[in-house]
């Protein structure tokens, strides 16, 4: 299957390495909306400005769209939805309502499948939300982000003024990770869930007591929070934080028996040295899916529910019996 | 939907319970080989023998089998699937291929559907190791089991003369685990894996030192692990060993990247009071895919890797995706 990229950021780059770790797929372009001329891809494939896309259309099976939530993937995916099959990775949550519908209408018209919100969360950890709350009918969900760098409360504190850098990790509390473990079913506020820790290069002659301040007091990024701030130099963050890293575990607790005497634990968790490539696996994936699913005669929005986990797969359906199941 | 259940043991009853809890169905029947008098159901529905099953055709729409792996589902799957859906949690790995092959025939036939394998191993563990296996390609996968009761093992034990009653739990190696969630990579031999604790009762006069070299040298059983013995009463083995608690972990590390530089750790675990409570509740959610699946005209034999997660779900895809996603 031929697949091309639209948008070359770290999530374009991570689906070029993971296109290279399946047999069965081949990479034929990246599309980008910058000046084709000044995007290096680390395989040698093609770029084309994303003007082009359509010329291309006979040439590629499914298009996966690495751009942002915010603006890109609400106006991408249902415009190149017509087109191609397509994934996308939209994870602002409560617009996924109105994204759905947009592009289910879009591919209907295309003929084509659109894959929207594949990742981690919303992704794989959506699935196990699904298929815990499904088994444990009488119980409780939790998730827990992290240890992992959140882009959004760094970009916070990097607009905060005399801050030159910054980097910030959600922190999982681990005692609430127990309680939950521990079938206590806690009743967790946001405090008591999370931490968070900021690594910041303030500028020469900043007041540092006003920027600790000012990130401790953020209203909705830090001030619900026990934020921890450190002053480092801009050598150190990029010696020591360099990194994408990522996860956080799913858990469901629930009871069984005539008078739920009985307690059951499903975790699932995700350890992640690269957030962005580990989320573009997950796409390429989705990709084979959508593929096969397309060439079956299915079209429309699909998310990770309405996916029959062997779509996902390389291997035989005899194959996967004999070894995975 | 009605539901009904083949076979009344530990897991006949765990539907019982599970059926409870899921508004959406109705358990309309029990049946049984055995003498339908002296079967006490804890919910109170009739109790029928197994020859009468087909008179009630039409007022089931899925028949949940509770029989063995061993001689029961065999026959009894292929049988039933040409007139009822069915699902059964057939569990001898090796021969899953040939099970599978007879069903698809019957089900088929009957215009039906026959899922098999539903549980945690075969069934959530499998659905992890799939879904893990197509996101990191280049990985290593490690399943564990415990710490549970293994009923095979316990009555190993119990056919060794001089033993009245027994429990054997199986237990993870924790720095084996620690190792694989460490991205060591490591590679382990059975022994390295898990241990087994047992809990015998040995009859009045009997040589445990006898007893316990018995158990240790066991071949397949217990010779390639390292076995600890504990000699207990019989009131001290119900007073503290009467549960059937199990569980285990999943694992897949992996690399991503151009030159396979950054490590990940995907890891499902089941912590679990008891196993065919548990079981049973993978059931009644897959009882209800089978439902619908073939309302909607699918017929076959299937496992878990064939049903798409929205099918076991009580919610509307709506619902699914503001909530879940």
């Amino acid at each position: 299957m031929k697949v091309a990229i639209m948008g070359y950021g770290n999530l374009g780059r991570g689906i070029e390495c993971a296109v290279r770790q399946n047999d069965d797929m081949e990479l034929v372009a990246v599309f980008t909306r910058r000046d084709p001329e000044t995007v290096k891809v680390l395989s040698g494939v093609p770029v084309y400005h994303a003007d082009r896309l359509l010329e291309k259309k006979d040439e590629i099976d499914v298009l996966i769209l690495c751009g942002g939530s915010a603006t890109d993937l609400p106006k991408q995916t249902a415009e190149y939805a017509k087109y191609f099959n397509v994934i996308d990775s939209f994870d602002t949550h409560a617009k996924i309502p109105e994204h759905f519908a947009n592009v289910d209408r879009a591919a209907n018209e295309g003929g084509k499948i659109a894959m929207i919100s594949v990742g981690w969360d919303p992704g794989m950890f959506s699935l196990n939300r699904l298929y815990a709350n499904a088994i444990l009918r009488d119980g409780s969900d939790y998730t827990f982000w992290g240890k992992g760098v959140s882009q959004g409360h760094s970009d916070a504190i990097r607009r905060i003024p005399g801050v030159k850098n910054a980097k910030q990790y959600t922190i999982p509390v681990e005692s609430a990770l127990e309680a939950v473990r521990n079938c206590e079913n806690p009743e967790l506020t946001t405090r008591q869930k999370h931490t968070r820790e900021c690594f910041v290069v303030a500028e020469e002659g900043a007041d540092k007591a006003w920027i600790e301040n000012e990130i401790k007091t953020m209203p909705n990024y830090f001030a619900d929070y026990d934020t921890t701030v450190h002053f480092i130099t801009e050598e150190e963050l990029q010696r020591d934080h360099a990194g994408i890293p990522h996860g956080g575990f799913v858990l469901r607790t629930g009871k069984t028996g005539m008078n739920g005497e009985h307690n059951h634990v499903i975790e699932y968790s995700l350890k992640l040295d690269s957030n962005p490539e580990f989320t573009a696996c997950v796409l390429a994936a989705y990709a084979r899916a959508a593929y096969r699913m397309n060439k079956e005669g299915m079209k429309g929005c699909k998310t990770v529910f309405d996916v029959a986990p062997a779509y996902l797969s390389p291997l035989t359906a005899e194959e996967m019996r004999s070894k995975l199941l």
